[in-house]
């Protein structure tokens, strides 16, 4: 399978590929990107493209919303925001044909890809291919409208962050493509942010689930979800730049061979702070009412770390510890609920610490092979970092450092797993 | 009839109003229209709306356009200006939600307007009101974008120029609407162009013919194409404006008591040029060869005249003189096609004079009332206002004069047939 992918070029194939709103942001751009897919369709390939709105259009209608009214109905919105991938897709049909490339472009009602009804935020629930596969049947490339759909009643939809990158996804599964390619404006997922660690390699092959760690410790190159759906329904992605001709990185089911790698990459959340609670009832509910209250504020909780209180422990009291991370700009909506709690007598003593970042390995051979913390640690304690606190899943170490340190760490933890180095193949 | 739309306001109505893009040109604008909406939603009415693009909009779409392509392809060129309407219709919503109006927004193809398959200019085929109804049903306002929508396999289409003004006649035919309102930049139809005409005055009802009339001979008000359909279906409408409250003109079908008023109205085209041939064969198909020549050409002639040849009739020689008017930009388009005709000896000399305009009267009641050509001759002639030619159909008189002249004909016509004074009732 890898190997046919590697050799693409040399026969026909269908292909899914998604340009994001900077690829397709100016007429210019999309002259460029015109041109690119006059390439693959040349190659003999059959080709589906799926635009999301040019840079700039979705704030543009949405300034256009907030002068009429305050908060926008989530319908409306959604028929709003619709008209900025269907300037794409009529824009870009327009410099294919103008090249002498037949196009034609369909919105995501045209396209066929059904929504449940809600509004903003809404999920794929089936494909009905039968345009697509007319217009491909005809010899056209089809342009369609990424971040869009309609309900089984007909009403527009859109889906939320990471929209585009899901049409393509789903659009790739429902027309059983060969490859999906996501354009975008990095070269592919890197071995650790190359701004942070000069000596960071672009990954050819990822596994789904070594995406999705990276992409849930803060390599955002895409959205969990498009990448929850590709693993789901087994397609097959590339990420790349449409910027340049390199190849990039593709997101491929694991297999047994990318075992012997370890770790596949570093990956850093940044503007992070961590709340401790010291001292809390060691009962059943306290925990759960500590976060719910936060999650009902509207926030995000990232690391949970509990332990037997450290200062009580000796006195065998019925007391814990616990410590969770957030994003330092949620500190404020945090506060009044630890507050709260400790005025309650839930919690003995309380400490936010801001300035802090999360550090995370991933990589699927770690299930296979072990030492892996241990080398982590070691490696980050012979630099003189502090950890602060741990977190393991089966394939990924995470652990909180001083955000003054990150840099260091980044490289130290590079240096440690020899991601310099070629994957083996 | 009649009374009963002077008295619209007491009873509980089925009304569509189209709203065209200088009316929704900006928020603020949007936010003017919705006021005025909700006014006829409270007082119990049915509201259907039809818009227009924010005007402005199409322009920078096509701007948009030109930069990816020198020719649009049709069938994006709908597609991207769809967009146009498709925004306006979720702003329109917007704005009345926010006022706690429940309104629903439906492009084109979701308001069931099928059309034909011709891009850039489609017909409207049918109409299926079923979600409009529903909408209605849920006591919501629909608003519906104007100028597009789809064809029986779902491809996007709009109708060309007056667009908008005939989605929403469709409209009121399909939905058995009471009343269509028409609003607009100007307050209806006036009797004559009132900064030509200082005493012109806004007709209150009008027939359709006349309406045609008038457009046709340089009142563009509204495309000929929306109140030919308004007469086909039997949609009586009141063109009106959105800037004001004011009560506008009534379109309505030609009764027996409308053709006391013998002229309706004066209008006037200007930039007009006429082309003399003398000399032509008077032969069966000369004429058809000339014509077919300038439309081929792409050129729109007006006015046609043929005579017997003055400078020949006394020798009874087979040659005729055929005098036609046209646009004076089209000047030198024609001019090449004339002069083959002379240079192949088909005519033995050739005029074109510019500079001229086309004076009309138009009114149902000349069918029953002789001496109107009779009377706007002699006030002309009582002007020293020279006539250079003379058309006439069953309910309109046009003749050609010069442009420099116009203002005072104008006026002269005004007064002749008492066009100042208010209807008889």
């Amino acid at each position: 399978m890898l190997a046919d992918i590697a050799n693409l070029s040399n026969f026909m194939a269908r292909i899914v590929q998604k340009y994001g709103g900077t690829s397709v942001g100016s007429p210019e751009r999309i002259e460029a990107v015109a041109e690119r897919i006059e390439q693959w369709k040349r190659e003999g390939n059959e080709v589906v493209v799926v635009v999301s709105a040019m840079s700039g259009e979705t704030d543009r209608l949405l300034q256009l919303a907030g002068q009429v009214c305050d908060q926008p109905t989530e319908r409306e919105l959604d028929v709003l925001l619709a008209t900025g991938e269907q300037t794409t897709i009529a824009l870009m049909a327009m410099a294919l044909n103008h090249r002498g490339v037949p196009a034609v472009s369909l919105t995501g009602a045209q396209a066929g890809i059904v929504t449940d009804g809600v509004h903003t935020r809404a999920k794929i629930s089936s494909i009905d291919a039968r345009a697509i596969e007319d217009a491909l049947a005809n010899g056209s490339v089809v342009i369609v409208a990424g971040f869009q759909g309609q309900t089984e009643s007909g009403l527009i939809t859109t889906l939320g962050r990471g929209g585009s990158d899901l049409s393509a996804i789903a659009l790739a599964a429902g027309i059983k493509a060969d490859l999906c390619q996501i354009y975008t404006d990095v070269s592919g997922v890197y071995t650790a942010d190359p701004r942070v660690v000069p000596e960071a390699r672009k990954i050819e092959t990822i596994a789904y689930e070594e995406m999705l760690e990276m992409a849930s410790s803060g390599s955002k190159v895409m959205q969990s979800r498009a990448v929850e759906f590709a693993k789901k329904f087994g397609v097959i992605f590339e990420v790349r730049s449409s910027f340049n001709q390199e190849s990039g990185t593709r997101v491929v089911k694991e297999s047994n061979d990318m075992e012997q790698v370890v770790v596949r990459g570093v990956s850093v959340e940044k503007n992070q702070a961590k709340v401790h609670l010291a001292g809390v009832d060691d009962e059943p509910g306290v925990a759960a009412r500590l976060f719910l209250s936060i999650a009902e504020a509207g926030v995000n909780v990232d690391m949970i770390v509990q332990n037997v209180s450290s200062r009580l422990a000796d006195e065998g009291s019925g007391v814990t510890d616990i410590t969770f991370t957030l994003h330092q700009d949620d500190i404020h909506r945090v506060e009044p609920i630890i507050e709260k709690f400790r005025s309650d007598s839930l919690a003995e003593d309380i400490q936010i610490t801001g300035g802090i970042c999360k550090l995370s390995v991933v990589g699927i051979g770690m299930k296979s092979h072990s030492g892996v913390a241990a080398k982590l640690f070691t490696a980050l304690a012979e630099a003189g970092i502090n950890i602060q606190m741990i977190s393991t899943s089966e394939i990924k170490i995470a652990v909180v450092i001083a955000e003054e340190r990150m840099t260091e760490a980044m490289n130290v933890a590079h240096s440690a797993f020899e991601l310099h180095l070629e994957e083996p193949t």
